[in-house]
């Protein structure tokens, strides 16, 4: 095949702004020949976009069409494994927006039939395209600069009004999006968090639910991590501040990294912290070391770059920028998280997934808040990619 | 009285240095007359600087021996309570070294003595006199800027190599210090941060001993504060990392202070977040600000000034830097900090100081920690302040 014919699930905000980007010209290897979408006039918006696609009320007859080799799934969250799955067992290759899902427990069900499918499994982690993470991600893993020590980011540059949460009746409820600023801004930073630093084995979290808006999830979260290697980590987010910051600070034993501003200054170091400090002489003792911006390629592609190497693991077997399966671990951190918050202590990973179901459950039936909602479709998503 | 006739209790490296401010004119109105410490290499070190001293290897007999208005107390951390009480019963004016004490319970005891005496009673809080931290304090306190949302403060930048440690033997160990880098280096940014936001109502906390260096004590800590109006704050600290990093973020209302390398900068908003949360029609909203370096006086006497202060307040009744009773305040969230991570779970303030004083003798009688030791006094303690 010369190109991959996608279907895309969900034209909402998001699978909308996919349409466009294919409209505009920048997936030169994939044709949407397909949409699927509960709401007649979602359809008929893509419709007049593009009067080829073939419209579908339901997923399963988009899958079963014959029309797509591959499917962009772009619905609310929760159904992201079950379409996942289906789409796998109709023979589809498949591209997941994130997050991966809603609990673990539903996402290791979705990896387990992706490990013994052959077909492509991908997921939306589209910052992992951004330079700055790039370079970050190269300059960790190099080995150059030894073990992680600490990583903090601040990254509370999601401010959200009341409006935002009235716009939709799923956002920001247990029962339709499971979460708040984790599930929904962050799922982008806790993937690059992961992918860069690696998997915590502990997390101390503490989730304040409704803080800033009248939402029954969270809007206000510091999530505290320590490493297999005895390195630490904090993470702190909210909806609620203007206008935020976005400040990641990575310690290793040999260097320092800060990215802020759209750069990462390294502070290197002329020989490793740790064999310095059971060493040295000099109690008060400074280790030599210099001061530079990196050197970025600028490369900073989002969806486009992730879609087309989409179709290239599919046409070439060229790598993606991510694989499905990796979603789980973002997802983690959050369960858990959640779970160390509501139990009042530090929680181990993997976490437990079916206590972690259980008590997300209990959140969704417990639950007495109305939402005030005002439907807006086609707001400027530009920020919250 | 023409000047304050001063005693410095305990000539070590604290004491030594406020003895060379001394020698260097910096203290018109005080005059040290005599020191106490019960090291005579010491003793003979302070005569040899000042042959007018009078030396006592006795703090009673310096206190008692009508040669001194006022003491200074610069001991190991255990002796500040014992002898502010005793100094203010023998009618004297004192200025205690920080931190206030090691246990809050101690600390208490202290403040209600001094409560009922009428003479001084002052703290080495030198870090107040600070341009950058006065500044952010008068901004913050101006009211101008709406409530506290939220503070971080990273404060990583008091590097220590093992032989730093290996110097003293009282030196973090649970007997002679009581604690590491909370009790030793972290006063300051302890009491600077409940000077500048307030105390805070809850305390989740994790504290590592020994993570860095083979020490019984903490040398890496977070600690997250919930304060009474919602708002919240991560406190993150080291002695292990170099170079370390030292930003001290606080978010209001109507605007954003962030100190960082001598500067603050201040965002300033149109008006405020929580209404244009509440009211604005835009899901993504922005809020019209602008960013600025603020104007700082430039000074920063640090010790020089305190001392003076208190000299100040003892001939004129001028204002001190910093009110001994205040000193509780920053101990207070290093003992509730200890104490969440004790018990792994969030504690309330104030904190339970029979508790605290339980847990605090468990960690000194179970100590099976034996310290390798090579005194060295008159390190250069310029980056210790």
């Amino acid at each position: 095949m010369e190109k991959v014919r996608l279907g895309i699930i969900g034209v909402g905000n998001m699978g909308s702004s996919h349409l466009r980007n294919y409209l505009d010209g920048k997936l030169p290897e994939i044709e949407v020949t397909a949409v699927a979408d509960p709401k007649p006039d979602r359809l008929a918006w893509a419709k007049e976009q593009l009067p080829s696609l073939t419209t579908f009320e339901d997923d399963t007859a988009l899958m079963t069409s014959g029309l797509v080799d591959a499917v962009l799934i772009a619905t609310p969250h929760y159904f992201h494994p079950p379409l996942v799955i289906e789409a796998l067992n109709h023979g589809l290759h498949v591209m997941s927006e994130k997050p991966a899902g809603v609990y673990t427990k539903q996402v290791r069900e979705m990896n387990e039939v992706a490990d013994k499918s052959d077909k492509i499994f991908a997921i939306m982690f589209n910052q992992r395209t951004n330079c700055l993470y790039r370079k970050a991600y190269e300059l960790v893993h190099s080995g150059e600069f030894g073990a992680l020590k600490r990583v903090t980011w601040i990254i509370t540059d999601w401010y959200r009004t009341q409006a935002y949460y009235n716009s939709g009746g799923w956002r920001a409820t247990w029962s339709g999006e499971g979460g708040g600023v984790l599930l929904n801004q962050c799922p982008h930073q806790l993937d690059l968090w992961q992918w860069i630093c690696g998997m915590p084995s502990k997390i101390t979290a503490v989730c304040h639910e409704g803080k800033w808006h009248r939402i029954e999830v969270e809007d206000d979260v510091m999530i505290y991590a320590e490493y297999p290697n005895g390195a630490t980590g904090t993470f702190i987010t909210t909806t609620g501040d203007f206008p935020g910051t976005n400040r990641l600070e990575i310690t290793l034993d040999r260097a320092k990294l800060i990215c802020e501003g759209g750069e990462l200054i390294v502070t290197e170091l002329e020989r490793g912290t740790q064999d310095n400090t059971d060493h040295s002489e000099q109690g008060f003792d400074r280790i030599p070391n210099k001061t530079y911006k990196a050197e970025l390629d600028g490369r900073n592609e989002q969806h486009v770059e992730v879609l087309n190497k989409f179709a290239g693991a599919i046409l070439h077997g060229t790598p993606l920028t991510a694989k499905g399966q990796e979603g789980i671990n973002g997802l983690m951190i959050s369960n858990a998280a959640f779970l160390s918050s509501w139990l009042g202590k530090t929680v181990e990973l993997p976490v437990d997934e079916d206590l972690y179901y259980e008590k997300l459950q209990e959140k969704i039936q417990n639950s007495t808040f109305r939402k005030e909602v005002k439907e807006q479709v086609n707001q400027d998503m530009s920020s919250t990619y």
